[in-house]
């Protein structure tokens, strides 16, 4: 029996105990296929009443340790283990995922600057809008697995979204604290309020970012690092009843870090980036960062850039190439 | 004054003393612009007689290790330290530097399959027939700074091209241990002689190519173990008055490996790549290589990839999507 | 006199009786033409009072047989024959149309997904906002003439847009009996708002809709059937001097059909779809609908699809190429 | 010390005396940089309270006399000649200017169909929104300093924008007046709300815009005409200390023209335009505006155009080629 | 153990009995792929001595009928039934074929417009050149199974290659006979020689080509023709150990066609073309073809195009688009 | 009855008095019309024995003078004033004179930089082999109209093509001569023999070539220069009986100009150039010949350029961007 939403049709009963998998169909009506879907996978697994988390990937499309870690939850996890409801998107933006690209091929469009979406509008309006009004209104958490994508390397690490309820923003901390990944970083993303986990934030989930490195490859400790931090985080959340399932990892008490309005080093210059330093490395404000290369009149000396702010080199440009406003190397400084 | 050339304009003068930075114009008439040129930057550091040697980088657009050390020859080498004549092309391909590509985008050409090229084909063409036919003929060694590209990344090593006289695959062999790179590999591309180094061994050159690490990124390392291997094979050609430039960089003697038949491991399905070993790591025939998982249906279990020859991993595809014929991973067996 | 309307001029008058031919001029200021328009084509016919029937073709740009019946009728309609007024848009996404694709290639949109449309947004979302906004107020009827475009084969019919008000839903399934296509076929598009016919029935407009063949082509025979039908369908609305005009062909009574939820058959696999079956074949749910062949790994058995309703087959996929999600065949089920 | 605006940052603070240049910081997460932006040119330049005057340019990024005289305003005015304030945008649209494109490379749009904005869609979008919400609060006056593009040649013009508010309307008639050009116009483009004139005067702003040259090129007579037209302005809008300014240019009395709704004559066939009269020619209506040529089939006779309008040749298409709807030749009129 | 070509690797030794299914590995160098390979499918079946049969496939990549049957073959056939040997390459032009497209997608070239190729050249002319330099001279019998493509809908028919040796040519003849199509034509596609027919017959290989359907979908009629006219063929060839293989089926005595000089209806205008006329007709010079209505000005009376020979309506364009020189409709008349 | 050639089929007869107008059919083989053609208009006006002349206009897509005269030509002109034959082919690069693109659509080329061809090459490449090989050797004389296309403004202007011979350079000036355009210049293309003037240089024909304004846009000005140069030509070649033509027009004696090696004012950075000196300009080297603006950053000074030779502005950049290597202004000097 095919259940509906209000952008496409699932087989998936969001309220039967067991595991189900199976695709969210996105009707996308296109030249080349006028009554076709967009198929997302979707599952869902319940064992009685408890809390409901969402566990999130390919929100953008070329980030790749959260979808691999959520598919092998979705077909090893044995549902027994489970406390409640685990509803997984492993791929959410389908058509990016496909094209191994942050942003989808069909509109253009970077899904976490949609939300909170539009029934009615472009594919990936309608997927930020069905994972707004629909999965959100079901959950207590929400944990939504980045990594740096095809532009950027980043230190492995779960991402505090702050709220304007301090006790939200505390158990969010708490939930990043659980994950324990290397790092433990705090991103309003300059604001805005359009990413995914700003909306959950808003609709009251507990709420839980990560960026597991990056340059648009898999990295393999960092897809032990995601396993892990997926793990102790069903734990803490509560959805695994402890007996059956494999225990969480303790880590030290984590140090928070935040990105400042001066994080961002930023190139004037169009030419080829070279770091002076490796991501993770201590660094000051005015000390240079690296220089940008002209290879096309190799008669220009190259320019350096600097740091605006002290902390931890937590993000670096991973495409040679730059142009004028790229982010070249991104500095967390720890929380005040 | 200008100097022509088969297939473009320059105003360095090839055979006068003293340090020349400019360009090869090659004009290309294209719907917007019908009397321009693609100017390739080119430098003639010349000291007397002695050897000539040819420092190439940018055969491919995405590598950028070998042009960021050149640049810095072109603007800090002193020609008093220099005996005989350095040519220097540090982005050949220009079009495709400026684009961050391999190929070109305005033919779609890989350079380093079109040669010995043609003066009167497409630009990619022109520009190995220059350097096939009238910077060849000039030299007595000839250097390819190569890195990785943008879909692999590689141990940084120094190539030895084979040759059909078994004296110039000796000194090619003599040259890449001057090189001194963490790695000296024989590869000889499947035979294709459709690349620089084939054609230089052709035309009789002694020959050195490298890859300097890869993934389309710069690797601080390996700008520095470029800069000091050139510096090292510049002393083993003889073209720096010693006294005068800085002491090369002796190394332990080099074990020489190659890329056999059996060296590439292929994919036969789409989806995401998943190495389970990384860089350098000692594997066998028959081990696990790796998994290719389908990121849009998570029901399905990842593939699992196999090494076809035991030795070590030299090559791993960088980018995590993958389609069948793609790469994954390349093995450097010890040479017999 | 150019007469205005919210999005372009025209100088076709509403309101004075004969036969006046020309062009919607909706601006349209791009990097090639800051001052032109998009001319859409615009008839009007207008005898007296009477009924208001617009006829619409150009809905999507590769459906072919209602923009070739409307020319024809615009050339030829004798202005006395009418009683009323015929109000013609040949081909309303012109530079869908030109182009020979469903969606504009201007802004890419899906025409018959923008309704109600918007006076301030891209030019078919303009489009749309006239058709909705500044003719369907003027109308009684609205008759919208599809094919099954580039990407399906269909069984040409008749369609009624169900409506919330069953007087009007029953005014529909009259109207469409009378236009006395092989088949008549109840289609709700899954529930989707943003078509043209679901709007027309907001506005309380009797609606008909087509299916003329399909597949990117000119049937013959579906021009044959797509005139007469318009034809009947004229005479059903009143909008005929019956004297002066050709009479409608009386047909059997139609028995309706439905496309339910179980209709369509989506592939999970991509390849090359073979049908097993017939356009307008009887076929029940389970029964094998076709395969899908890996043409580029010929070892691979080809995967069967399967009906998931019984009834007649109402489509089919007419591009050989598929990947997952793509529509493959529709059942079209006997009315309960 | 970063100062925040509603969809970026800037350095400048548009409170302090003195002149700052710098940018506007609109993030942008694409697929090449996740965290980057783009840097919008920004200047402000303030001596003490009076008046204050938004200067524009690089609304569409394929004119240019107004960016190149804005930047010398940028580079050479010393802010002791001022008395108020100037808010400099020289390249409002960046990304078109960077493109010589009328549209935005990123999402295709040209800004000025984009007013009032929309902080949280598209970068065009969020770049009129800026404008629109954040700079005109700030002003007492706006220029907005067009030429005719890529598409069209134009007589340098001065343009007013008419208002609903006829106080206003007379206060645009004589900025324009001071702006002293060839022509002044009166433009209601149609009375489209969408431009960015239209959005000024809706805030209530004396309103300037112009027309200088255009053909995609840079005229040298128009930036000189323009250079002066904008000093004229400043001198008008009494921001300038007369003593340390060069003088303004005292003209004869201006004649105005309109476009009215006959004013364009469109091309119904596909072709190579050939015009029959020179810019600035006076023409009638029925008169031959010029004829399309079929160059592909040459038995075909060319088509003739004819004038719709009497007046002056205002604007004449560039491109050769057109096809239909394109507009070829715009006709000015005296104002009644 | 790998076998080597001059273009690529295999697994496949083409000398010993049995069943081998694998692929031809052409190395082909891209941005997204340095050492990748385009895996063209291929397969051999061998029973001791006897003739030698190329059959191919997916030439054109959007003419699905031969690799639908040539991959049951590969599957299916027990190599007990065969006397001789089969070399199977399915879908030849692998890009094109994954694309569903006529020419490739990696240099745009048409592969029957490329023979006899060029190992040094593009990967379309290094697999020509690999069928044309090294299959062709291990083969009695080429076999090359097109459709009508995407532009074409054709009567399915055997194709007979002209041969300047009568002998050939009379023994094409006998095999075409034996294929037992519903039509059997004469093609020499005026003349071209770089098709990979003109080219076997050349290499003095009996040589039989075919057309089955078009249109770029699947025909299950044409399938079947074409599962039985390859086996009627390969009995013809004596391949078949006849016990042990399904028996061919008997036709009438076939009557030949062909295309003469006259035998191409082209369109001098654009639009969109309805042919008056079926497949399969049979129509007189100076008849009516069909006509070409202009949608984007109904004014416009269609244009009539008129068949220029006697015979049979052999092909007709399948896009309902057309612009000047496309060829609407194709005659075939019988052999004097 | 159609006539061959070796690249296509046309019904001209080129050995029959009178008019004949139709095409050069040269049979493309796309993904979207398999057996259609390219229609080359090709017209042939003879009347007995006399003189040959070939006039040809399309050589480049967007440059439009030539082919709007030779269309005046092929409908206006009475065979029975013509001596001899005329062979018109107004549209040479089709498919780049529909797109108004200097190069091919289909393949990319420069028609110009293709000479002498290749029968079985690319569409292009196949032109000019017509040209090369089956014109040619028709031939007497070559007049091959350009104007400056979309990238250049020059001043209108006859062009010789030097040989090696002498006698033939000469004949060419004499030809140039009576042709009287406002300037004469030698232009050698820096030696290119790639283009068709060299080609019928090396064929033995008197050769005169054109540069009629440019910009891409028809200048009326030069349509008339153009017109009344070929009438002189079509006299001074002896193909007019002159009491049935218009007279010629005789013009002062013409003073040569040539292109140097130092013409070409070439730039090394990306911006807007802006020119100080019109078309037809007097200048010596040394001298500013404009600058270069970077609008992105309005706080960097404009780059000057300087002109390397005496003489005067021949031509002008039109469009205003420029990168690295346009040609911004080129200096034609009096032939010494």
């Amino acid at each position: 029996m095919s259940v509906g939403s209000k952008v496409g049709d699932t087989d998936i009963d969001f309220n039967i105990d067991g595991k189900q998998t199976g695709f969210l169909r996105l009707p996308y009506s296109e030249h080349d296929d006028a009554w076709g879907v967009i198929p997302v996978p979707l599952a869902v697994i319940r064992n009685g009443d408890g809390p409901t988390v969402i566990l999130q990937g390919g929100n953008h499309g070329d980030e790749y340790e959260g979808p691999i870690v959520l598919g092998e939850i979705i077909r090893d996890l044995d549902p027994a283990s489970v406390n409640g409801r685990l509803i997984i998107v492993p791929a959410l933006n389908l058509p990016a995922v496909q094209a191994g690209s942050r942003v989808s091929p069909i509109d253009g469009l970077n899904l976490n600057r949609t939300f909170p979406g539009d029934p009615s509008g472009s594919p990936t309006q309608q997927l930020s809008s069905w994972v707004n009004d629909e999965l959100f209104p079901m959950a207590d958490a929400f944990v939504d697995l980045h990594s740096g994508g095809s532009s950027l390397s980043i230190v492995p690490s779960a991402i505090v979204e702050p709220s304007d309820d301090p006790a939200l923003t505390a158990r969010n901390h708490e939930a990043v604290a659980a994950f324990n990944a290397p790092m433990s970083v705090v991103i309003s993303n300059r604001g805005d309020t359009r990413t995914s986990t700003a909306s959950a934030v808003r609709a009251g989930l507990v709420t839980v970012g990560t960026e597991m490195a990056g340059a648009g490859t898999v990295s393999p400790e960092a897809v032990k690092l995601c396993r892990r931090g997926v793990n102790n985080l069903l734990h803490h959340f509560g959805v695994f009843k402890s007996a059956d399932a494999s225990p969480p990892v303790m880590g030290t008490e984590q140090v928070f870090h935040e990105l400042g309005r001066n994080a961002h080093v930023l190139t004037e210059d169009a030419g080829v980036f070279e770091s002076f330093h490796a991501l993770g490395s201590r660094v000051r404000a005015g000390e240079a960062a690296g220089r940008v290369h002209s290879l096309s009149d190799p008669r220009k000396p190259p320019v350096e850039l600097t740091f605006w702010a002290d902390g931890v080199v937590y993000g670096l440009r991973h495409p040679g190439r730059v142009r004028p406003g790229n982010c070249c190397a991104v500095v967390a400084s720890p929380c005040e």
